[in-house]
């Protein structure tokens, strides 16, 4: 809720062949952006979670900043009903950019998610438990099925033309379910902040390869006040990774008195042991696993 | 106007028994405020030059931080006409604070500075020549005269009551005038960012002991496209420090493409010689001279 001097707000930035996709952008995310190195142009999705400042405030700067360093190309944002006005009423300080923006509301008044594709991304949205509307966020890169260059050979189809067919177009009457396997295990990442640990939660996230999840307070004892904000303890977080299975857990958006968040890992570890501590910048690569 | 990782965006904290002026609120302002450690609820006032995102899109996340930490005292915000409805759309993403904002709006349609008391400040506002509306500011501290005992002792004042006359306050039928000497040399700080270098500002930064000014530009090249963008150069900015007799330049505001602004330092110390190539952080004390 607080920047502090080693801990910027909350934010997720995915890269895929080039593509960026960012979920929130409180204030000094331009600043990590910068740091990262991974350029602005190619910025073309922005989801944002809810409406409140630490989420959402580095918004207009950004949006400026893409402005400037020359994207022309619409920016697609997603977010809770009454996004298009948020933007809008804080591009009061940022009234001309050189691009378009559109935008695309999701309701937050059931509990069930709905899914998009954006670019390569597949986004899934849940709408979670806080103060406010707010939304989840499942990320996934589908992956085809394996080649069979036997398959293609029966078919008498000329080598030449067998990449088309494994990038997943057809060629004349060729399709490429003819000589792709199943559909492959893609990648997932999730990330749940600013909500109680509702129980669509595990469905939603199932299988993560990368799971984000807030863990505002790192002691039980914080559990009731929790309950109060709409927010989590780290055993909660904990708990949801379990049942949902997921590959690795990700601790994040901490409260401003949570000083040292490492003191509580070791007793989350013993609920979900592949629990790692967020920090500032933090970068990870997922790949295909074969 | 592009936040880069060791270069915040520009702004000016100044601290006066414990109270506190800011000047312009660039994103990442509280993030600088958290790591010069003065505090946040003793914010009184903040002067907003113009609405550009560069210099103002930190301002919601500000505000939520200070009620976070308890503020409940009124802010005033200062800043060209529109100030109210630019800082209430902003608001969107910070709807609830824990005090209320009083919004003071200066024309720049005249040439002229417009003067008033914040608390112990003296601002005045200048209008500026900006792509957009612009004011400058200088913030000024009043010093009385010197109190002379030999006076108090010959109107038979009792000593205890010297300190309220000291203070400026008059007592009974005392009044300070009759024990002080003419008001003494104040300190005086101004803030030129965002404009041509126009004729009206020698005159408004005279005498300043610190002269912090935009020096967009470098290299005396870019002086067309900084008449152009409404921007300065160094050697801009220094001869108004040469006219305006003032004791130090800061310079500051350099464009993004400007990576080493300290090789035109020399070449400027020419011009104006007490000029600082100024640096994220930098503060300095300013105290009254005998």
């Amino acid at each position: 809720m607080l920047p502090l001097p080693s801990r910027f707000l909350s934010s997720l930035l995915l890269r895929l062949n080039g593509r960026m996709l960012l979920v929130d952008c409180g204030e000094g995310t331009q600043i990590t952006m910068r740091e990262l190195g991974w350029g602005f142009v190619n910025l073309d999705f922005i989801l944002i979670t809810h409406f409140h400042a630490d989420h959402v405030a580095g918004l207009p700067g950004l949006l400026l900043s893409l402005s400037n360093y020359g994207r022309t190309q619409e920016v697609t944002l997603v977010g809770p009903v009454g996004l298009g006005q948020v933007v809008n009423s804080l591009k009061v300080i940022a009234p001309e950019l050189g691009f378009s923006l559109k935008f695309i509301e999701f309701s937050t008044e059931d509990k069930y998610a709905a899914e998009i594709m954006l670019g390569e991304f597949r986004v899934s949205a849940l709408p979670l438990s806080h103060s406010l509307p707010c939304l989840g966020y499942s990320i996934s890169i589908p992956r085809k099925g394996k080649f069979d260059p036997r398959k293609a050979i029966a078919l008498n189809i000329p080598i030449e033309y067998w990449k088309i067919l494994q990038e997943g177009k057809s060629f004349l009457c060729y399709k490429p379910e003819m000589v792709l396997g199943p559909p492959r295990k893609g990648l997932k990442v999730s990330y749940i902040t600013d909500t109680l640990p509702i129980d669509t939660i595990p469905d939603f996230v199932f299988g993560s390869d990368l799971f984000i999840c807030e863990g505002m307070y790192g002691d039980e004892e914080y559990k009731e006040k929790g309950e109060t904000n709409f927010h989590m303890t780290f055993a909660d977080a904990a708990k949801l990774a379990v049942a949902a299975e997921v590959e690795q857990l990700w601790l994040t958006h901490f409260s401003p008195a949570l000083t040292a968040p490492e003191n509580y890992l070791e007793r989350t570890k013993e609920i979900f042991d592949n629990t790692v501590v967020g920090h500032d910048r933090m970068t990870k690569t997922l790949k295909f696993v074969d």
